[in-house]
Formats: C-alpha cells, sequence, structure tokens
C-alpha cells in the first residue's frame, strides 16, 4: 500500500536569508508511504501533524536538512515504512517560478 | 491499451471515527486498467458504477480494506484486466492536506 | 528529445451510443514523441493539425480504435518517431469522472 | 536530492517564425536537479536567475536547441548537477494545445 499525504501547507521560518528568518513563510509538504498493510495501518492524521510540529520547532536553514531530519523522525515513529518520499516546497520565494526539493528514503 | 478514469467522486459512509460512521463524505477514486484490447474491450461506465455502488453499499472502515476488495471483484467482474492501479482518496477529511491511499494489482 | 503536445482539444463525433454519433462531443488528446534531434526536427504544428483533421474525418467508434490508427499515421508521416504516447480523453461522457484510454507505441 | 524549479515563466523571443522572431512571447521552464547533497548545496536561485538571463540573451531558434546549449551550460555552472530534467514549454504558440520539448542529460 501507498499513502498520499498531499499538500500539506502550514507557516513556518526556514531558509538562510535574513528575511527568512525573521518572518514564517508558507511551506508545502507532500510525501508518500510505502508499507506493507497487514493487520496494523499508519494514520495519516498522526503522520501530518507529526510533519508540521517538527519542521516548525526545527526552523531549518536548508530545505535539504529537513528533508533528512524529517525522514529519520518518521521511520522511527512509523517503523512499519519501507519507503518514503519526500518533497519539500516553498511556494512563495521565488517571484517566477515554484522551487522545492526532494528525496526518496528506502529503509 | 490502459484506461483511466480519473476523478470519479461521490459521497459515501468511510473511515473509523465517529463521525465518519454517521455521516457521508466526499470519497475520490482514480483508476488505471491496462488490458490487452483485441476484440473485446472493457465498458469504462460500466467499471465506475460498480465501484461507485461497491464502495457506497460497503461502508469501509480503512481505505486499505476498499482498495483490497474492490481489487478482487474488478477482476471477478472484469477478467480481462491486467494490471489495476488504484487510488482512493479523502480530500476532506484533514483540514491542511489530501490524503489518499493506493495500490497497484498485477495479475 | 521528447515532445509533448498537452490538451489538444476539438469537437468530433466518437463512441458507441446512438447520441454519441449524432452529436459532436469534446475530445482531448495528449502526446509524448520521442525522437532523435540532428539536423531534422519534428513540427508540433503539423502534428497536432493532423491528429485534428484525422480523428475529425474518421468518426470512431472506441477510442482504443482511435489509438491504434492515429499511431499507425502518425509513424507513417513523421518517420522520425521513436516512441509515441497517445492518451485520448472523453471529458464530459461521464458525469462524475473523467474517461481516458492511453496506449505506447514503440517503434 | 532533487531540486525542482517549476513554472518559471518569462518572455523571451524564441522560434522560427517571422512573428516569433519579431515580439516576445511567453515561455515557461520545469526543471529537475538530481545532485549529490553534502555539505555543498545548489542555490535555485541562481539557476532559475541564470535560465532566464541565458535564454533570453540566445533568442534560440528551436527549443531543441535552447535545452542543448543551456544543459551545457547549467553543468558548467553548477558541476555538482548528475542528472538534469529540462522541459521548455511554449504555451501560447497554438490555439488549441499546449507544446513542450523536453530532454534529459545524465553526466
Amino acid at each position: 500500500m501507498t499513502i498520499y499525504i498531499e499538500n500539506l501547507k502550514f507557516q513556518t521560518i526556514i531558509g538562510i536569508l535574513d528575511f527568512e528568518r525573521e518572518k514564517e513563510q508558507e511551506l508545502i509538504v507532500n510525501l508518500r508511504i510505502e508499507y506493507n498493510y497487514q493487520d496494523k495501518f499508519i494514520n495519516y492524521a498522526e503522520v501530518s501533524e507529526l510533519i508540521k510540529i517538527y519542521i516548525k520547532k526545527s526552523k531549518f536553514l536548508l530545505i535539504e536538512d529537513a528533508l533528512l531530519s524529517l525522514s529519520t523522525l518518521l521511520k522511527k515513529e512509523f517503523p512499519l515504512i519501507d519507503t518514503l518520499s519526500l518533497k519539500i516546497t516553498k511556494p512563495s520565494i521565488m517571484p517566477d517560478c515554484i522551487v522545492s526539493v526532494s528525496e526518496i528514503y528506502k529503509f
């Protein structure tokens, strides 16, 4: 089974520029979780809540670092995860395009 | 050939929370059917109608279980299906994201 | 190189139902053409024009047959094509979903 | 890690038709950069700025040639790039569809 959490939007401090450290910006997280569903299932509400709280608390400098930390945390909290695809988007940081960084983690 | 039935929307009882058992919510089904078209074709109208009736009647607790049951039913009713990709989305269950579960069945 | 012609929309007779033989409906064609670009290129304007004229003239019964015929024609007229991915969508035929059929042709 | 720069829009001279040489049209660039993130990261702001300046200055005849030149330039300026997927779209050149050309460069 593959769980999709798409277009998870919230405000957070993230980035290396001065104004990014001072003011929250919108962030969008998309993820896919592959796992072997048998008698236990992964609760999508818990996953999305944890992502939001953790990123807001961590105030990452680089999206790259957010991906690395988040993947470790999610695997620890939801050990059923076999493969995790994470994409983090800053929809408003550039005036004429949308920038994201993604990574796939196979555990 | 691959048949796509995209964005099939209807109201149904689905989910494990109390309010989900009492009140219908919107569900979206996306599917891809791979089959070997020769003289017989698969009727997309029959497929989409069957999905809607079956999910509404079954009132599943978990999307995961809906996927499993639905895949078995579709293969039984449409034996021409070689591969079935099913994705079921609850567009309104979470306030800040869209959640789905999908699976690919190779027969 | 891969050429994309996306969301090519026009009105045509297509389908097996009585009202589909009498009245044009909207059709959407999406295609990807892979070819080896060296000194000659494939003209996307000619490709899209040919598709539109051919499908309107042919008044196919099944999308499946339209895909087969169209792939043969496109390869004949544009022999540079190595791989052709074709998807034909009837956006309005079903009230609660979007139906399409696609195929990939490797020449 | 994979960086996405999506929907990068700007006006430029591009194309082989007379009116395309005289008047700017909208162009949309989408790209994916795969690279091995360790201590150094690729700055998405620098990448998108370079693309825009280079394509506007070059006034390419064919999208195919723009892809080839741009891939060489990006690898030279950002040697960390392992794989580059580039798609260039002319959203307004055809009245009833969207045309693009893409290529994937593995360095």
